[in-house]
């Protein structure tokens, strides 16, 4: 097994301004492609912390990814720790600096001198192509010790990684006869964590090295295969030996095989089956669509929808009798059933899918407190309905009904 | 100044699995009260590994803030760990114990042992309050350093760090009268930043030890004050005047004074107007919604709006001219215009807003790239038009589009 380890440099990540995102989408490639991540760090924009952080890590991992602080500013001092760190010295690189003398003078800017020296390379470091920005990535191999220096930038890190860096560590893992822990997500619904393990018999006989683990949330059980073997070839068939023990034992269950997100289940269904929807919405403001949406291809199935926020747009503008609303209220399983018949006949659509409910903080009830969400999905011959109660925030318990709607439609779908 | 650092612990956070968000939120927090973050790192569930980090950061830090591993399952062996780094021995807290078996007899489940287990704590440990889950924060306390350990649910963080933690953390930088560094963001818009610096002449005189940073962004520049005292009076008095310094050089462009989103800069314009607004959103499917209705309260103002994505919905529900749509396309300025108008009038609304665009990865032409969103508001005078080209992914493209849409909203609210 490759050991890693990640390292983000910079103060803002320090004062909290911004959200790492980088730690976590990297941690997930390599961990995919069979890397055991020892460490996740950050330290500011410090030359001593620096070091001393690249030394504590790579006495830990064999391959050390490091992003952040290869900028043009002052407090950018990246490409010079690892300079010193190495015994390297900065030269030109005249195909970078053609690259970035182009990309400036497409945007119509002269190339100051301050960025004419992101050309300026270590002598003995490989350049990783970075197709958006204007510093690259860099990698130094020295005594079976490997540091990838990628910008900050997630865009530019995703680029960097998927263009070359993930190659170069699959053919680094593959050279390597070592133990291998490959993983894999498989994702049920409708059946709760206990009742998932005793139907998948998981034992000693079927596991060996390897592990399952069941993450429940609210909207089901995850499974997550660790398929351990002695290199990759032998990873993989272990990971295909308990997939298919799992897929034979709860294939009912199982939503989805892939690392997908509902939206993109939804998205397959759909297309497969063929049908078109539309979506109302009260509480969620327009957040359901969104998520539908976010799936490139979805104007296939995805219609549009309402925004009825307010009682005088459900009613006047939706079609929800002003009846519904003076008798149940507006966060109500009548008026969640009337939202998405409203929506799929307005909008022509196969299928109308609706929530109403209380985000919160304010406008709770005792019989209705916050966190209180309808949910209806209506199709040529029925309307379905269901409430569920979430806690916490208001931002989760939009988050929650979104995932929710879209899970009540994906199993609605799939027994068809 | 406070030196701390903060440490979660999850082999999920090492294999990618989940974002790690409670290390910013606490960075956020504890450097707005004055506490310098060192370092942030993470490790898995493993014994050596813990201790070892524990180590190394108390090195380094007057204060740790640990997240995770705090649950009932073999996993969790934080409390253990703990136990063992302060030579301490788990003792069983009755009002914990009274705590929890309340908790559970609500849910009407049987208390197990091992929830049981989580009313035991180390014996010369401070227990903090958890209103939410089973695990209490504890406060551990040695020779001058602390150590603050939390479960690792974020809901749980923010409810022990806020109703518990962050007091004790002032108390102990009010009771010390070393030097301090306060943080504070204003957030500017329609200046680029080399001009805002010229305005707001910067130098050694304005900032002594303070620092200024500019934080350019695609939706303004945000200047980032740390202001420096040799206690916390002093550095506040030094954030006073370094803002006022700012305000009264650059007041027209200030769109905040505090860390605050677009969505509630708006709903505070708004507000203040007694105005209300509909949105039409065609490639962002509802996110324009989604963020206006993220701020609670936002009924006040946010009527609703029409997801448009397909142009038989744009012209048979919206009202949108199928002239317009055939001469001009639905990514056009004339398209934006019309459905910010229909909107508007539909809803019977003081401001209509709308978006269409490509989102892409498809869909773009040579004259019309992915990226390229139109935008229009309508109010009773006039109809305002605004076209951008974005680059880089979908997601981004969507998320920059509503921001761009909610940022023109505000400039041009504010000019009233």
């Amino acid at each position: 097994m490759l050991n890693a380890s990640i390292l983000s440099i910079g103060d803002e990540i320090l004062i909290g301004q911004i959200q790492n995102t980088n730690s976590k989408w990297i941690a997930e490639k390599i961990t995919q492609i069979g890397c055991s991540v020892k460490k996740i760090s950050s330290v500011g924009d410090n030359y001593n912390e620096i070091t001393s952080e690249i030394d504590t890590l790579l006495n830990i991992s064999d391959l050390l990814i490091i992003t952040g602080g290869l900028g043009p500013t002052h407090d950018d001092i990246t490409k010079q720790v690892l300079c010193d760190y190495f015994n390297d010295y900065l030269v030109e690189n005249s195909e970078w600096l053609e690259k970035i003398r182009k990309q400036f003078s497409r945007r119509g800017i002269q190339l100051s001198k301050r960025n004419q020296e992101q050309a300026l390379i270590p002598k003995n470091a490989k350049l990783l192509y970075n197709e958006i920005g204007t510093a690259p990535g860099m990698l130094f191999a020295n005594k079976g010790k490997y540091v990838i220096s990628l910008p900050g930038v997630p865009q530019e890190v995703y680029c960097i990684m998927q263009d070359e860096a993930l190659k170069f560590i699959s053919d680094v893992i593959g050279a390597t006869s070592e133990d291998t822990i490959l993983y894999k997500n498989i994702q049920t619904a409708g059946i709760a964590e206990s009742t998932l393990a005793d139907l998948l018999q998981v034992d000693e006989k079927l596991l060996g090295k390897s592990t399952l683990a069941f993450l429940p949330s609210f909207a089901g059980v995850k499974l997550r295969i660790g398929a351990f073997g002695n290199n990759q070839f032998e990873a993989k068939n272990e990971l295909e030996r308990i997939k298919s023990h799992i897929i034979s034992k709860a294939k009912q269950f199982i939503i989805s095989e892939d690392e997908k997100s509902y939206s993109q289940i939804l998205g397959e269904l759909l297309t497969r089956l063929g049908k078109t929807i539309a979506v109302a919405e009260s509480c969620t403001g327009g957040m359901l669509g969104a998520e539908i949406t976010s799936v490139s291809g979805s104007s296939k199935y995805f219609l549009g929808g309402m925004q009825t926020y307010s009682n005088d747009v459900k009613i006047n503008n939706l079609g929800v009798s002003s009846a519904i609303i003076d008798s149940y209220g507006a966060v109500s399983r009548e008026c969640a059933e009337a939202m998405s018949e409203c929506i799929r006949e307005k909008l022509q659509a196969d299928i109308g899918i609706s929530i109403t409910g209380i985000a919160g903080p304010e406008g709770g009830t005792p019989e209705k407190p916050v966190g209180t969400v309808y949910f209806a999905i209506s199709d040529e011959n029925k309307t379905y309905s269901d409430v569920k109660v979430f806690s916490n925030s208001r931002e989760i318990v939009r988050e929650r009904a979104v995932q929710n709607a879209i899970l009540m439609l994906i199993k609605l779908l799939h027994s068809k």
